[in-house]
């Protein structure tokens, strides 16, 4: 069973790996120390999947659980929806001796550890992701919060689980769009960090879900290790994580919410990202057409959308960020593994950037 | 110029009290090392004060400030509001690297540090309390957060202000009644800290009010030595700041918001406290009438209002507290300056001090 410590000075914690493990989170939780009533917070889908089988183990643990659903989507990663939860916790007794677990994807660990971070001005909360994108990028980090109406992830908070329960078998649900869309951020892992998993990336694409442990493991040891370097995103490093996001933001609130997954506008942004990477600072066309060529093998998109207009991207990027005499910071390679914060990327980049994902 | 050190381990701050210092907030910013925007948020009655004031102070050293107001009351304490701040302060173009100044009483710096912790995951703010009870209590020891329709306080941050700017001044347009509340908590910190306070603030109730940068600056140091002590109230230490709190929150959730102010409420559930004190643990009878002296010098009532039904009150206070094997934890004293957490108030005990308040 891989374990990847996450090792932070106030708030260390673990990620365990393991197939099953749902079936006992109960009983680890309990290892934790954790006392007191505990809101499960899912979505509809997964809670259609799992909460049974965490509730239970919940309850043989001892624990008094409670189960809170919101409807399964972005739009549930919202302000008012915060509201909605804490006022239920509050009629169902929770206190500020309860906990939170977080028991779906990327919206509800976001959205359950924001509500854990303010509910009585904090409590503590544990991770048990069931996509892709959350088992090896969003549950673990401590980067919690909600969309405004102006942009997503604006609200939040930095609140570290006490530990996150991972369990691959959890995949097995995940609709075939959704568990591909997850491999951007594997893929962005690999491009930034560690070539050397490129293959098995390939490999992943054609293996049962169940058996993707180690994979997901080693993901989430590259992320811990960018967390621990730089928890609050002060010092540059964990900004590397950003890698395709800019332009993959700009897609995506091109679009309304939905119509391209997160995955898929970030295939778009690495793409672009790899371009610019090519002109800009030498990265070998060669070593961009490997990580293409790992999007390809789980047929995220390459091309923008005919419907969606380049000008509107570039809009959209541009009033995300904010050019300083005339450039922005935009992560690039000078080769796989080898990613930096570069301030020289001016808009006409971004533009000529946009436009290559036409064709 | 009283300055007072809060020395937290993480998060180190000053709070400075004197007259006048509202006219030179910028030039003491920038002292702090803060740059960026600035986004000013006060409610519609202290802006019209004192907007004009502490924007021309942060403009003159070179801050583009904004401002934002909320209506004055205790309903702006609402994640709705902070919904709305946070978009404006979007659409206004302040990001990550700008920071907050809460100008204002309790409920704005409540709001406006919520603000601060969650905004882009939290930027810093600075506190320009200008009621008393901002000034000598909420405005010192990061306690941030709004109410749910459930309770108060019950959404909310542990965010350390960088520093706290107080000007005895602006105590100036307090409304009479708004600056006779605040003592309730004054007298509170005697109560459980310094008896020998008690005379300067009896003096005080026929001061001008803008010589009273002594006793405030007395009173912030015994908050920030608690809060020192005990940072997130894990401790027991800063539980002892709820003197009089439990049976006057009650009281404060029997009537619509504003009936009876704040420290109105609490003035009633002092005189409760100590009764249960001079009944339950020896306080002397004499000890507990100096500090209903203090209360009656500055008018706070210590009579229930006849249209107030005990019965809610005991009700009110009862669902905000947990019976663990029929007593609730309570704030007694021993004597005037020692207090003490007791773990064995009864429902009964609760319901009898109530009763005492109708005559």
């Amino acid at each position: 069973m891989p374990e990847i410590h996450v090792d932070l000075a106030a708030t260390p914690y673990s990620v365990t790996v393991e197939r099953g493990i749902l079936d006992s989170v109960g009983q680890r939780i309990k290892a934790l120390g954790l006392s007191g009533k505990v809101a499960v917070i899912s979505d509809e889908t997964v809670a259609g999947f799992y909460a049974d089988p965490a509730l239970s183990s919940l309850e043989s643990a001892g624990y008094q659980a409670s189960l809170f659903t919101v409807p399964a989507g972005e739009a549930s990663k919202s302000l008012s929806q915060v509201g909605e939860l804490c006022s239920q916790m509050i009629q169902a007794g929770l206190d500020r001796s309860s906990f939170v677990v977080a028991l779906g994807g990327g919206v509800v660990g976001d959205l359950a550890g924001f509500v854990a971070s303010a509910y009585y001005r904090g409590i503590p909360f544990v991770q048990i992701p069931t996509t892709i994108v959350a088992q090896v990028d969003s549950a673990v980090g401590g980067k919690t919060g909600v969309n405004a109406p102006e942009g997503k992830n604006l609200i939040g908070a930095f609140h570290q689980p006490k530990a996150v329960f991972t369990d691959p078998e959890t995949l097995g649900t995940l609709e075939d769009r959704e568990f591909r869309e997850g491999f951007a951020e594997v893929i962005k892992h690999a491009a930034i960090r560690d070539a050397a998993m490129l293959p098995r990336i390939h490999a992943a694409a054609a293996q049962d879900r169940a058996t993707l442990g180690e994979l997901i493991a080693d993901n989430v040891a590259i992320k811990a290790r960018i967390v621990e370097e730089d928890e609050r995103e002060t010092s540059g490093t964990r900004a590397l994580l950003n890698f395709g996001h800019t332009i993959g933001h700009g897609i995506e609130a091109s679009l309304p919410y939905g119509e391209l997954l997160h995955g898929e506008a970030i295939s778009l942004g690495i793409r672009a990202a790899l371009w610019l990477s090519v002109t800009k600072c030498g990265l070998p066309q060669s070593q961009a057409d490997q990580v293409l060529q790992a999007l390809e093998a789980f047929k995220l998109p390459l091309v923008l959308p005919e419907k969606v207009d380049p000008a509107t991207v570039l809009a959209k990027t541009a009033t995300d960020k904010k050019f300083m005499g005339g450039t922005i910071k935009f992560v690039l390679l000078r080769s796989l593994g080898d990613a930096f914060v570069s301030s020289e990327i001016t808009r006409q980049d971004l533009s000529e950037a946009i436009d290559q994902l036409q064709k």
